[in-house]
């Protein structure tokens, strides 16, 4: 039986956008790249990719591109996760597969004590962050983590309740 | 600092598409559906809808539109899950945080001692499915969700190796 750790981490994960100045340990960050690879994806086709960007310039050069540019910018480390187009089977599902990955990095950072935000406005730049990394273009950019040691941790959020979302049990 | 039970059911969850014939806590279904709530979403906008199915011959007709139909008809309850295009904001994203909802839903039901597969191959007959649960062509399914207690633990699964997945670390 599983301790409920679980249940805990899912409900008290938050979208962390302020961190410490500390850099995060090397395998930390691997922790939370494997875990998103344990994602499950439709015929087992894992078609996440990751560019993980350490460096400042770097940083920066991404940051330019999305009006949340001073979260990536003050965060140590950020992982961009890019769907592989070559290795899709399904639109719907591979995208839905990468969303699963996210929430496994999101819930493993926090797992080892990390803050982390999955930033999406940064896809209306997705070519131009293709080309600061130099991918080909068959890698199609999904979202950026930011991750860092969290500078606070008081953000409170709401979920509407589940009345309002199960509509009906048959 | 949270326990590492975390990484452990992200490393450990399994696909359980084998069920015994005990049915589920009604609340432990209820903490499922909870946990995929707490999935982010771009704006918060929760664009996931629930329907829970129990009744053995609601279950048998939607069987009948997967070819993994004698898993749902196994499993003593399946969560549907749709996507209200009224809640929506943007595709991708939108379909990414149901993703990330489903994965919430498969870690919670693997932290109660529970076993769970999604199923997508049943989203080539989503019209029908609607149809047989009554809803409004806005609630757009997005997979199906196999709930029971594990007939047997002795899955194996892989994945990619982090040398293959991670593209770059600049």
């Amino acid at each position: 039986m599983m301790s409920n750790e679980v249940l805990k981490a899912i409900y008290e994960r938050r979208s962390v956008r302020d961190f410490s100045p500390m850099p995060v340990d090397e395998q930390q960050v691997m922790e939370i790249i494997r875990a998103g690879s344990w994602a499950p994806s439709g015929l087992n086709n894992q078609p996440w990719r990751f560019v993980v960007v350490k460096d400042a310039k770097a940083k920066e050069e991404i940051a330019g591109k999305t009006r949340y540019g001073h979260i990536i910018e003050a965060a140590p480390v950020i992982v961009s996760v890019f769907l592989d187009r070559k290795a899709m089977y399904h639109e719907v599902k591979d995208i839905q597969a990468i969303g699963a990955c996210l929430q496994n990095m999101l819930l493993a950072a926090h797992a080892q004590g990390l803050g982390a935000v999955w930033l999406g406005e940064i896809l209306k730049n997705k070519e131009k962050v293709s080309e600061i990394v130099s991918l080909p273009s068959h890698l199609e950019l999904m979202a950026v983590v930011a991750i860092g040691h969290p500078a606070q941790r008081n953000q409170t959020s709401e979920r509407k309740g589940l009345d309002e979302l199960i509509l009906k049990i048959i």
